[in-house]
């Protein structure tokens, strides 16, 4: 379940090339698809910028869509619990579906802890290098649990939460992300316009296809 | 893992409402979004027009996007087999990943034998009465397994893949679909032209948001 299997179980399985393909997907969308990866604590905003960072690309009329952590375990991933293996198959899930998302010409941000640095490696490899902005949402544990604002920490604590990124399960810091924002220190605006000013350094968000 | 259950696993999971809804992803590509579902045997021409209604909502500027059975099954539903658990659990996800490519504004088109009546309803459920566009591709299995585009129907006779939709396992025909689109007896150009007035007749398709 935890391993990309580049074989899948059936072997009557041919793959149906779509007359429309990404290229023209992103024709009609005017951008290319891409794939905005989130990754860091609970608290450390990550939902809160993906929502940001969307409001600001709708604004330049680009096509957008969040898959978040919180929401996506209520339909796609809800027979998923927190052990290692069922978070490895939800962050298996969560980058095929960004992947397809991309191949639609979307810009698909994801706003997950996806505290694994194999996983995300393995979305990376799904993706494509050059398509995959991994995002470390930087920001301590002691600053995400002095906010706490979904009072997870404090169950965590008290052991009523277990696997708890950070408390009772590792978070693997990014090796090479994309790019680091600390979350920590900076407000909002400015940590959105550090991803814009990213984006538009690398060219991704170019209106003109 | 085969029923629709409400209630995640996680009690600590809240709703993160995305400040940009549905309402404003679809003013952004002028349409609404929509699950367009095809059903039916192997070999009855579901991906053939799931292709063609493509390209012809393409051209007129709609946001689509196809999810296929047989390619979705090389990413996430590869680890999915064809036993009915499996069968269940594959038209769950694909049903979850349609929903939020509507949520996401865009005319979603799916191309899945999905033989169980129940699988499908429960699809229904979470897409919604009105937005679910049920189409069955009425071609009888003499006519499919003549064709045997894919050589599927031989192997299956023959022992080599079990549980075949039509051969070893059960096709259950929707008994209220919103479209039955004669695939055995239409050329694949009238069969689009039906589908285009269905959409048409129930307003589905207008560019005015």
């Amino acid at each position: 379940m935890s391993d990309i299997n580049p074989n899948p179980k059936s072997e009557n399985i041919k793959w149906h090339e779509s007359t429309i393909d990404r290229e023209k997907y992103e024709r009609l969308r005017g951008h290319k698809g891409l794939v905005i990866w989130f990754t860091g604590l609970s608290g450390s905003g990550k939902s809160t910028l993906a929502n940001a960072l969307n409001e600001v690309l709708y604004e330049q009329k680009i096509s957008t869509y969040i898959l978040d952590g919180d929401n996506i375990r209520h339909g796609l991933c809800k027979d998923l619990g927190f052990s290692d293996k069922d978070r490895v198959e939800n962050i298996r899930r969560i980058g095929e579906v960004a992947n397809l998302f991309m191949q639609a010409g979307l810009v698909t941000i994801t706003a997950f802890v996806s505290p694994f640095e194999s996983d995300r490696e393995k979305v990376k490899a799904i993706i494509g290098d050059q398509d995959f902005i991994e995002i470390f949402c930087d920001a301590n544990l002691d600053v995400c649990e002095k906010r706490d604002t979904k009072g997870l920490y404090k169950k965590a604590r008290q052991g009523e939460i277990k696997n708890f990124t950070g408390i009772s399960s590792p978070y693997e810091i990014p090796s090479n992300p994309s790019l680091i924002v600390e979350t920590g220190n900076l407000d909002l605006n400015e940590s959105v316009k550090e991803i814009m000013n990213y984006l538009r350094k690398r060219n991704l968000l170019k209106n003109d296809l």
